[in-house]
């Protein structure tokens, strides 16, 4: 059995991000319920339905802890959290800085790359984290590893980019983003129980569906996939950003590249697009983006959505 | 004019905090009203009731300005923020990190003093605001400083200690944290409209009222100041941590030498508790302490507390 319960399924920024006022983010504001309110990117998952782990981990954490019961310290303790551990897919700020709240004192394990790691080790910041209380652990390219009570997850790089804040640097180190490259920077997650009867895979970020990747998926129970943009351009084009979707590290969902061509001849029985960007149309309920995804046998995720496993 | 707003009235983790089960915490959660919840610490200043200055940037930034329409992009707009400033008086994870929320090629200014925006400059995960947007100024020591459209600071330092996540670090470098000392790690600021006709204190984190602060303070028309903790020793009592409130670099509310005690003859008009921590009774609505600090002619900070000052 696995039990998962998405905690933000809004990209980085969530709907509606601070500064934005686009269509989606305006409705999000409105309150007609056109648009439903979506925090950053992180789901839980448990399989006991007690002790849970987070892939990936928000700076809205605070809110989303505070909003499951789930996730509320046990009654008879003064100091407690039902979260064993936190799992990373990459650096992006809406990933990782959600750690910083995840302070006080409090044992649990966080597990990702090397690369990722090192990204957490530059920045005394982090320092928050108390070694003594909080271990790290390496995740390495298709190693199975336990990452929570009979909680196992099997790491793949996948197409992407290094996080944001990084790319001057490596830009003056290297002359060239690399962006779609699979390197440590992105990972992809088959994420399984211990006998291994319940499995599903979490990709919040990916820049392109390569043949292995395709292969990987085919015939799986259930995808949660990167869903930041509906096209590739959406950005440029509704005057929020300079960058497309891939110079973001994204593949869009629309178009004959997109994700949902892509997986068309996969035979996924549960599809689900997770990490949606503000600017993406498909967070209006009644948009023909929304019909689209619908008749193509997608999902959209939402804060609070649960799905279980077994 | 000065319009004040207070966006997080809670310390460090809020109230609730994710991993806490105290009472205060547990009666947040109950819904019973005993205790209004509250997020992390930062107020918002205007002096034209439409440019705002955060003071202090918590990681529940993103929540704060989603409940609150003055903070919202203006119609008209794709982006947009009505907030042109920043300042922060620590470099306290609590005051700090929500600045990471606050990217998005959005222009804005950020102050604190040379020390702060080191530590600031020694995290590359802040790479996020991108310097083209945001820039950076130091404030010093009693120099006047516009922060935004007829909004003016004057820093000075208080008592106070280095941020947690560098205490390690300082530790080794000078076998002492100086705790209690006045330093740039920790500045208080007057706040003031252009004409000086409108002003007041703002001073989140205070480990002891000194001399030259009790006369800088005498008189004043509100002081909003360090409400932390009740007593010194309530985190180790309440089985909360093993740190007092001094150790924290916080001066108690109760007490011969705690705050209530030291305002008292200093003749200030309007006195409010600030960046309260979630194992202070005075939450509790019908607590012996909230009785005891009314009484003392004291208001405890709320989100969405609203001041105007003529």
């Amino acid at each position: 059995m696995l039990k998962i319960v998405v905690l933000g399924s809004g990209a980085g920024g969530g709907v509606p991000q601070w500064n934005c006022n686009c269509e989606v983010c305006a409705a999000a504001r409105s309150g007609t319920g056109e648009v439903v309110p979506r925090t950053q990117s992180s789901i839980a998952v448990s399989a006991d339905g007690e002790r849970w782990t987070i892939f990936n981990c928000s700076p809205d954490i605070r809110q989303q802890v505070s909003d499951r019961a789930e996730l509320w310290p046990a009654n008879g303790h003064y100091r407690h959290t039902p979260i064993q551990s936190v799992v990373l897919t990459n650096a992006d700020v809406d990933h990782l800085s959600g750690l910083l709240i995840l302070r006080e004192k409090q044992a649990y394990e966080v597990f990702a790359t090397e690369t990722v790691l090192d990204v957490i080790a530059e920045n005394p910041i982090f320092n928050v984290l108390d070694p003594q209380f909080v271990s790290r652990h390496a995740l390495a390219e298709n190693k199975v590893t336990q990452v929570g009570e009979g909680l196992f997850v099997e790491p793949f790089l996948v197409p992407g980019k290094v996080a944001l804040f990084n790319e001057e640097r490596m830009l003056a180190e290297e002359d060239s983003l690399k962006i779609g490259e699979e390197t440590e920077n992105t990972i992809g997650l088959k994420i399984f129980s211990e006998d291994g009867d319940a499995s599903f895979f979490y990709i919040p970020g990916c820049a392109m569906m390569t043949t292995p990747l395709a292969e990987r998926l085919t015939g799986a129970s259930l995808v949660m996939f990167d869903g930041t943009v509906w096209f590739d351009s959406e950005m440029v084009s509704g005057k929020l950003g300079a960058k497309t979707g891939q110079r973001m590290g994204h593949m869009s969902m629309s178009g004959e590249r997109g994700s949902m061509a892509a997986f068309a001849p996969l035979g996924v029985e549960r599809k689900v697009f997770i990490h949606i960007n503000n600017s993406n149309r498909v967070l209006m309920e009644s948009s023909p983006e929304r019909a689209e995804a619908d008749a193509a046998g997608w999902e959209i995720a939402y804060d609070g959505m649960t799905i279980e496993l077994r």
